[in-house]
């Protein structure tokens, strides 16, 4: 039997702004990485979120960024290892207050952004974020980019890992993402993305935009729920993996 | 046999500003209150900060603030209790982080500034303090200033409380104290305060501004180190309360 | 023949958060009071934004609150009359370096919500305003509260000053607002709305609840562009006002 | 007769954290770097940095840097031009609303840490910080890194520029500092820092690293008071050069 994990960003809001359908994306995925306050969210937001989560039977995890709000966590920043593991656990520890005052675990970490974007290749600040995770609560799976440094990194650490894929990005032959600037990066047919989602879930496997066939495992699915046409991607892709007989579960039921 | 807390506030430096003198500090007292980032504090500031309590035997505690670095938390600020418990959740959790990875215990949690002293005379407020600690773990200690509406709030939540008196206040007639606008609302003479806070912690009675006699709960002695001349304050009250025959110990042996 | 002016609260957008429907209100006003960053806005929206109302024909004005971009600047929070003055200057510097950069001079400065209701009843916080104004630049008009110590203040500094009216939003006899919290306080039916404001500008007078006749200057009405329905409003009044012979005008060329 | 500026970051100090000794410093230098609110300083601070400024007679500037006061504006940070841009207008902006209340005109802006760092070698970032200055005030001049990007940027935004050397730094054969994580990248002998100063000033030249002799313009050295030996380190360097028949006065009777 087939199995994968949905997962997508939420509790983005931020005081007085609203940001993203999290109601509405909670009903199709299993879990949730709640922004913990440096690049979005605030405690109020963190607290609703974890609320809201568990009210729909959503894994909650989280996800942690630079200390950025104006960038979004978007924007790279040098910090030292000893820096962002320090700003990791700040923020699992936040989040956790909130899990644990309503009786949950929290399932994973995944970075937000910047901080995801240059951990998949950096491996002093993949261990620093993996290391933070494993000191806080080992129990915690890290949730990382598939074929990363941080998948690594998370193993070197003792950590249960779990390796994310994206539906509508193209791969390279070394199994990492085309970068965004480059032709051909994002997958914008619709069909061919939820095709290509299947087979990485079910054959584990995905066509290089060189054409070679790439090994990676397809341990959970990055989906948003910006706007209604994202979220009507989601409800497809969701339909599309049951009927070919994916069931959706939470991470920590797949690693 | 007499036993009281010293408690001081730590781990104020944030970035590259350093406040304090935490390492001396550490010597003499038994609790530390530890800043958590809201108006004082940051992420590498908070892990060095239990790091070095730990070190010294020193209990740990959060040390929770209004979102305002600017005023260092000083300033009243207008937060629903909702958000208020919030705040307080999200702080005692990011500090939870440092003290779990190094293996300790979060002993107590004790309001800053503006919002310990907004907290004590505002039932609501109190309530929505005492409610986040109990939420996030009920083992935690309310630290709070004495015959406050704080230590009420603790005692409603199902709480631990801990009743903190200061040496160099005065006290009105209702347990509660001068505000120091008023005139002889800080005791400047050195001798009288420690003789005073010999007589809280060994008579549970201290004798207010207008003359009278009032009972106090001296749990935990509020001190500072923030600069030589308040070190050696703290350094003379701890040998004047050992030579009387007080034992100084962290709060969860009191209360 | 009659003038007034009507001004609409724009640039609150906050890095990737969007608020507000900046560029449709811009049809409807002839003044625009632009968030400077610190319970609003950031630079590139204040840039953006001086850049629209530009392009509008719309007079640019500066909108400074309290440092509580998590609070909106809605919480009242207790700053010395130095440190209100101190941050008012800042952020009227800031917006003035996208007025300068853009060829326009900034025409006014109205304070931000708490700020705003507080500084209408603490004559010292709004002489502190009035003050930072008059020492950047004597030219700017000070916008507040018809009838409230903000005008007082402003008149004081030897400031232009221009009194505002709320069309939505019941008079007491001394003219000042209903609170919020009082029944009554807001007037649910808009054609009564806009027939107040139209005698408000035509005959300089409101009926309070309690149903005495007051007089109030009314310079220039607030209006909001937060949703499509408020914007049918603006759309309504500035048509009725017209209608009735009013010109809209920006708040220099009436005070 | 050889004349040069000397300048000092002064400001940095933010709500309760003192930083720098700007009141002894202030006694040496004839330009005052003033911090603008993102990396360092306040609202508060730098109305009284001015002052203080002001009547030492010392020209003020302004010393913008990245939103990163954790970092104290130190790491590096990936903005696009156009934030830079509209983050070094707001900065400019709200220093100026304190020059402009205390009737100076701002003499220069140098940016701070790793906006200086990365903008010395990156032309789209220096012209972004040299545009923003030109479209706020012509005459404010941009005080960079000899010989580099900077200097040409603020050229061809057509402002008048100033060169900085330092004292304690070898340098390169293309004119540049040697990298601090090199060795021989500082130079501890003060006698031979003060020699190598003297020299720059008077004959526009110093030796490399390697051995070659370097032109390069002195318009200004960079100099620090964050403690005692800094400090007297500056009033030996201004007694040399006053000896060596250098006139120490501000940028803007340089360039």
């Amino acid at each position: 039997m087939y199995k994968v994990d949905m997962n997508s960003d939420l509790g983005e809001s931020f005081g007085t702004y609203k940001l993203g359908m999290d109601a509405e994306i909670l009903e199709f995925v299993s879990s949730a990485n709640v922004a913990c306050g440096f690049h979005a969210g605030d405690p109020l937001v963190m607290e609703d979120t974890v609320r809201l989560a568990k009210a729909a039977g959503v894994a909650v995890g989280a996800h942690p960024g630079y200390p950025d709000l104006m960038g979004f966590g978007r924007r790279n920043m040098v910090c030292t290892p000893k820096e962002a593991k320090a700003y990791v656990k700040y923020q699992l520890g936040a989040l956790m207050a909130y899990t644990k005052a309503q009786g949950l675990k929290l399932q994973h970490c995944k970075p937000h952004g910047a901080l995801y974007n240059m951990a998949a290749k950096d491996m002093a600040l993949a261990a620093a974020i993996a290391e933070a995770i494993a000191e806080v609560d080992k129990d915690i799976i890290l949730l990382g980019l598939a074929n990363s440094l941080m998948i690594k990194a998370g193993q070197e650490a003792g950590l249960r890992v779990a390796s994310e894929v994206f539906a509508d990005r193209a791969y390279q032959a070394d199994g990492t993402l085309v970068p965004r600037k480059l032709p051909g990066a994002v997958i914008h047919d619709t069909e061919l993305a939820i095709a290509r989602t299947v087979r990485m879930v079910k054959e584990g496997c995905v066509t290089a935009i060189t054409g070679e066939e790439v090994p990676l495992s397809a341990d959970s699915i990055c989906v948003h729920g910006d706007n209604p046409s994202a979220l009507e991607f989601v409800k497809n892709i969701r339909a599309r993996l049951e009927a070919e007989g994916v069931t959706i579960v939470p991470i920590s039921e797949i690693v």
